[in-house]
C-alpha cells in the first residue's frame, strides 16, 4: 500500500495509491478515519484498517490533482545517519565506528513537501548546499530494546528521503549542527509505501539524479549498518514512537562520464580543500531539479530556488 | 514575571509566580489566554498582555500544591552547545571551532519536567550518566539573520536546564547522537523567568549540586559563544521560532575538596580511559538528587531512579 499525505480546504488528508496516477481518498473510504499519518500510526490497526476499507475500491482522485505534504506532519525524531554506505566513507576519507551507527537530528523545518522548491542558500552564506539521496525508514510500532530479528516488525513503510546538507556549515565543528538543518533544505517522500509492499531493504537500491544526470546509485544492501541494526541500537536509549523516521545514510558520488564538465570540473565545488573535493559531486544551484528514487517506491522530485538575500528579518 | 507551566485536571495551564510560594492561574485572569507557554509565544503580544492581566494579583495558588510540566509542550527545535564554556574545554581535553558554535539537537522525550525523576540507564545499558548544569535561552519572536546586537531581543525568557548524558553513548560515534538523546535523560524549568527581569545573562551564575554537592560553579560569562552569538549564528540558517529552546552548554567540574571521596575517586568514574577521568565529576545514580540553580532564577530539581532492566518492551 502507498499512502499519500496532502492538503485539501486547508485540511490534512490521506489517500491511499490505487495506481500510479489515481488515489483514493482515506476520508471518503470512513469518516472516522485519522487525517494525518501520525494519528494513523498512533492506532495499532490503523494500517490495516485503511488497507482493509481501500481493498478493491477504484481510484476516484487523480494524484496530479493535489498538493503533497510531507508523510508526517511532526515526527518526535527525525534520526539520520552519516557514514553508513561504504561508497561515501571511502570518497570523503573520514573514519566512523564500525561497531556503533552514527547518528544525530534534524528538525521538522528543514524539509519541504515532495514537489515543493528546496531553498539554496544565498552565495554569501553557503555555496555547498548538496543533495543527500536516502533510504527513510518510517517506525509503525514503538519500543525498547527491541532485538534486531524483531526490528522490522516495528517498521510502518519506507519513503525517499533527499537529507539536504549544507557542507560549509557542517563542517564548522565536530558536530554538524546547522549544516544539517537549514530551513527548507531536504525532504522525504513521495509517500509512505507500507513494510509488506516494499519488502526486504536490502534488496532495493537508490539513484539520486540532478537535472537529469545520475549522480549517486547505490544498492541498498552497502550500508555499515542495516534497518534492523539502528533501530536496535536506538531503541537501547530511546523509545521508538510511531512516526519516527530515520533517514539511512548516502551513499558515494558516482564517477562521473568522461564529457560531464558539472562532474569533472573539481573547481565548481566548494570545499574545505583538495582532498574534500569528490569527483561526481555537484552542488544545488537555484534552477536544478533534484530526484531520488527508490525502486518500486517512486520518485522525489524537488526543484531548487534561491534563498532570498541574507537580511534581518523578524518575524 | 515568572511563568510556571503545570497541570490542573489533565488540561495545560499557566501561572505568573507572585512570590516564591504562590501564583495566580492564567486561565483565573483571562479564560481567553492560551493555556501552553507554546501557544502563548506565538502571540506577539502574548507575554505583555499576561504581565498586565498579573499585575498587582495576590496570588491564591500556592506552589506546592501542583504538579510543574516542563516550560515547553513541544518546541520546533531544542538546540544545545557542546564545549561552550572554556573550564569544560580545559577539562575534556578535546578541541572545538573558536570561529563556530558547535551544536546539536535533542528530542522531546529526552527531557522530563521539574521535580520528575530523571532515569539512570540499567548498568548493563550505560553507568557514565551525567548531569550537564546549563543556561536555557526561550525564544520568544522568530527571525531569520538576526543581528548580534538585536540577538536579545528575541529572547522571551530564561530557565535552567540539565542536559543529562549519557557519556559510553556520546563517545559511541563523531556525532553525539544517542547519548544526548536518552529518554528521560534530562530535564529545564523550574519555570521560564523573562528576560526583562533575568537582565543580562553574562552577569548569572550556574550551580550543580549532587546530594547536595557543589559539582559545577560558573560565572555565565566564561562562554566562548554568548547567547547573542548563538542566536545569530542559528538564525543565519534556520528561520528561529517562538518556544525553541538553546541550552547554552556546561561548565568543567568543581576541583573537590580533600575528604570528597566521590569526587576524589577516579575509580567510580566510567571513562573510556585515564585522560577522560575528570576530579569532582560524578556520576548520578539511582537514589540520587540534582539541582541545577542559576542565580535569581531559582532551582531545577530532579530525583533520579533506576530504569527497568534492558529488555524487549513492544508498545
Amino acid at each position: 500500500m502507498r499512502i499519500i499525505s496532502y492538503e485539501i480546504d486547508g485540511k490534512p488528508s490521506l489517500g491511499v495509491l490505487t495506481g500510479d496516477a489515481t488515489f483514493v481518498a482515506a476520508h471518503e473510504l470512513d469518516a472516522a478515519l485519522p487525517r494525518t499519518l501520525d494519528a494513523l500510526l498512533q492506532q495499532p490497526d490503523g494500517l490495516d484498517r485503511l488497507r482493509r476499507l481501500a481493498s478493491g475500491v477504484e481510484g476516484n482522485h487523480r494524484l496530479d490533482g493535489v498538493t503533497l505534504t510531507l508523510p508526517l506532519r511532526q515526527p518526535h525524531g527525525f534520526w539520520a545517519l552519516a557514514l553508513n554506505f561504504k561508497t561515501h566513507i571511502q570518497e570523503t576519507g573520514l573514519t566512523t565506528s564500525l561497531e556503533h551507527p552514527q547518528i544525530f537530528l534534524r528538525v521538522p523545518a528543514s524539509f519541504v513537501p515532495p514537489g515543493a522548491p528546496l531553498v539554496a542558500p544565498p552565495p554569501d552564506v553557503a555555496r555547498a548546499f548538496d543533495y543527500e539521496g536516502e533510504l527513510g525508514v518510517v517506525i509503525g510500532r514503538g519500543g525498547r530494546h527491541i532485538p534486531i530479528e524483531r526490528a522490522l516488525e516495528h517498521v510502518a513503510g519506507y519513503c525517499a528521503v533527499n537529507e539536504g546538507s549544507v557542507r560549509e556549515f557542517q563542517r564548522h565543528n565536530r558536530q554538524f549542527g546547522l549544516g544539517k538543518n537549514f530551513e527548507k533544505s531536504g525532504s522525504y517522500g513521495p509517500w509512505l509505501m507500507t513494510a509488506d509492499e516494499f519488502g526486504n531493504p536490502a534488496a532495493h537500491s537508490l539513484v539520486t539524479r540532478l537535472n537529469g544526470v545520475e549522480r549517486q546509485k547505490a544498492p541498498l544492501d552497502d550500508m555499515l549498518f542495516s534497518v534492523e541494526a539502528v533501530i536496535h541500537y536506538l531503541s537501547v536509549g530511546y523509545a521508538l514512537r510511531p512516526g519516527d523516521v530515520i533517514a539511512m545514510g548516502t551513499s558515494g558520488a558516482l564517477p562521473p562520464a568522461a564529457d560531464d564538465i558539472a562532474g569533472n570540473d573539481l573547481s565548481l565545488q566548494v570545499g574545505d580543500g583538495p582532498g574534500k573535493k569528490i569527483p561526481g559531486r555537484v552542488h544545488m544551484r537555484a534552477g536544478d531539479e533534484v530526484e531520488v528514487e527508490i525502486t518500486g517506491l517512486g520518485v522525489l522530485r524537488n526543484p531548487i530556488v534561491a534563498d532570498v538575500p541574507a537580511v534581518y528579518r523578524p518575524d
